[in-house]
């Protein structure tokens, strides 16, 4: 048995961030882990017809793999799929963005978003109202960076640490989420930087799916 | 230009339920009305699965229908794939959940909905907090009729009175709405016998369609 | 049969502008459009107690219209006597400070207004608030322009562009509101310039008013 | 220097019982308290038209009294033009209904109203909306009396035993409100029977009207 | 029989400055007002531990008292306590923070909070959820001055109207809350600086309470 | 290192209980979890006095176990001492309430709590406020069983089944949690009987600690 991970892009070089990003927690899990990358899947997922487009072919991937699933985890601030997952397979299902945000709940009184690119706030934004978590949250600001910039690993630190700096002094975020699946190298330095919480998406919904398959026990 | 209504279905007999509810808003539109069924779709759109499904081939359909299209309603009361066809088209684009909300908003202050299965009260909870209008829901109560008794019209009436009784009396709802494309036929009799308006979807988002085409002219 | 706004202010130069503002939907009505100023009106409605006490005279105004009206929009963005006037009518009837934050929900998940004064903002917020649409608000950010700067329209469009790049950019906006009903000039332009879409509220409410006109065609 | 307790409705019967109820507060008061009937209003205060009848009449007649007021209170529980009053005038100014709500919200953490026509709940629900109070409220459920049925005194209480326990038990209400001016007689035999606290809304207001006064004297 | 204003720090030298705040509402009180220092509390209430741990020794103070009480005042802005002693007592109680957001929400339609330092503002954010008032908070800033540049009056006036500023003119208040008990002397100056009202929350529960001994009278 | 169940109650058949819930869980936990017995709480918890004073002993009952702590899980469904424990300790702690909450987010959209007694209910919507998931919750309804009844096992079910219906049906729960720490036996048999998830407290905060001790190792 095992814990799946899928990214739903097709990207094997996200899928490998998310492995390192989670690797550490391997030695605490009850089962292996596996970061899965969904072929079927867009090179990124930054429309909603890109979220919308991987359900089909994620929910024919999560099939095959459901006997022997511990748990899946959706791994794309998005969480696209999620509720059709959950009514498909008998497995805990967690999503990275609806675990960050459940995860800062319990780090701060107000989280704030770093996402990446402004037109995908409207879409948290439509998330966070159907999860009824809007009164926790205090900002969702981007860092509008390119990907050319993204590769600049300084350029982006210095945005992460602007952006998150504005959220929390500015908003009034007494945590920090990033939004998206590929920040991970700098949660640990940001969070000593600014001196609150920092979550990273994939690692906070592994944490919960290691906890989950815990739980499964006692059904 | 012509104003698409999309039966995100592949039932023909969905869609002609659709048209006969229109119909008689034909003359007073500016643009023909058409309703058109996704032969991609499944037979009902009763999962989330399905809702998430028929996006794709939805997008598909309408991109085609792009250049000669006034606007778009999608008629099915799950709203799918609504975010995503706003953001390919540049026509005005209606979901007919959210504008048989939006209009029973201006009818009464407490909505209340008349669902066909309990089912799929979680999702349109989901979607109602994604448009942040929970404080506006006096209750969403399902009829909870199977494919036989839905066929049995004395039956399903009844029942909507019943289940609409409830929502009015005990949710406190001061109007309704059919939660679903297909109830067209007891609008008008459910509201002379309940006394509060009952709003049907297809024709409240057609409605709102008509307007955006007008409103298109100040463009 | 015709659809009537109703100026509740006396001032027949804001009428004429509404008139103008709305012109190019008469194209696409099903009924002739007619602009009316309430001569009982005050020049302008600035406090809570010209709000208070246009309703009585535009509630009579309104009942002398009754058998010709299609529908009637009530044209000060403060919609005064919205609910008295639903009370006396069987006619549709729309404010337009609702109409166009209804029709905002359809075109952003965040709406921001763009107000004249600071001081009419409490109004405002109170109405949001029984409207129950607080989480889908970015922002209202005040013009403070006097009467004279109103007049410069350079200048006032120099604000708007200010106030909305502010409401974007700072409050997170993806849509915007004019927030009264003498600013259609600016609509089209101040859009092109902001990259998000502007709502002109008479406009809205008229749409919605043809609309409606056509959805009693099925009553 | 008084305090004003205007009546908005022109039935001197109702100020009579709103004197009598706020009679025994006058020993503690360190102003006199004075009871006014309203005589350009109608006898009772039945729908939004009324409300905003009242507002201009209200406002000329609390100007004339305020050089000599401490304080005034609107003693109707749709608190017609308090929003306006407080733009006119520099006294403190209570509306019956907005302070029940504070004070309850101070006894119970889900308050319950007692309307009596279901017809006044979604005016009180947008109010509530407006006040953002939403989340404190448990329901609003109307006795449903005529004016015959209220003159029986007997018949009233046990609407009202019958309507406070299913606010009590079915809507989890721990704190109720008579959401009229002309039940006092009724609340402490109901606070009694129904084992949670009862809030007369015009002796809620009156208390706070007098708590106001003292704090002038910090000013 | 007294209201008693319980501060739970043990510092004597807030307890005076309470006094003096609240001095002069005595004139218009049905009984005496004593402020009392809570002998067993911490010198300053600064954490959450702070605030848990002076409720037991509160509510014992209290039990002592309650004989000759008409009614108590919690003067913490955290209201320790205030629901275990509402348990506990048969009196009238009031918290200061409470109260100061209910009398605040009778003069404008959204508060802002002018805290001491930035790690008490989410306990504030937690409480104003659990009264349900977040539509209301426009916004809580810190002034984050430390004992020494609390003790330079000019300084903290500064900072008081720098913060306040930005609270009206950022966050959109049109009603200023003083975040703690010890700022009563710059009340006054505030207001007139800002041009809106700021409510003093000692001054604000203590108006409360005087009006709830009057309220008593009709038990 | 150990995860630390502490029962602030004094009783150590409630301790042995959570014991037992727990137990299938510890052959997938990294560390060993160990219950504790708050030697200094009361029998039970249940009154606000109850949890405000538990806080001070288990403080510093956890701060003694700090070294040797991979995480507190706070059991008692009031949550009591959660801010503050999260104050002083830099392990992660969890409460039972608001981790059967975060968790019953992730499998139903609105969930049902079944307390013990009514008069636990008013504080636990204080919490859920400040949660802010208030649009989360479909209900929190009574077993209203006294110690005698509740040790009548039959008897208790039957309560459990017949408040879930009520629940599940009437309030639109599709997701049940269990309102205090001493249920867990009747847990699955609830779940089959009602066919929607229901969640155990104290097993649910175990999971999330657990997830978090695997989480610690990516810091």
């Amino acid at each position: 048995m095992t814990i799946y991970i899928i990214n739903p892009n097709s990207s094997q070089h996200v899928t490998q961030g998310i492995d390192r990003a989670i690797d550490p927690m391997r030695a605490a899990s009850p089962v292996p882990i596996t970061a899965r990358t969904l072929a079927e899947g867009p090179p990124g997922i930054e429309t909603q017809a890109h979220v919308d487009g991987v359900v089909g072919p994620m929910l024919a991937h999560c099939a095959a793999l459901e006997n022997q699933a511990s748990a899946f985890v959706v791994a794309c601030f998005s969480d696209p799929g999620l509720a059709a997952l959950r009514e498909q397979s008998s497995r805990p299902v967690l999503g990275i963005a609806e675990a960050a945000v459940l995860t800062a709940m319990t780090l701060g009184q107000r989280f704030g978003i770093l996402s990446i690119l402004r037109r995908s706030i409207p879409r948290h934004m439509r998330y966070f109202g159907a999860m009824g978590v809007m009164d926790r949250l205090a900002g969702d600001e981007p860092l509008e960076l390119g990907v050319l910039e993204l590769a600049d690993e300084t350029r982006t630190f210095e945005r992460l640490k602007t952006v998150g700096t504005s959220l929390r002094d500015g908003a009034g975020a007494d945590v920090l989420i990033l939004g998206c699946a590929g920040m991970t190298a700098f949660r640990s330095d940001l969070e000593t930087q600014l001196g609150i919480p920092v979550v990273e998406p994939c690692q906070a919904a592994t944490a919960m799916a290691i906890g989950r398959v815990a739980l499964q026990q006692t059904r």
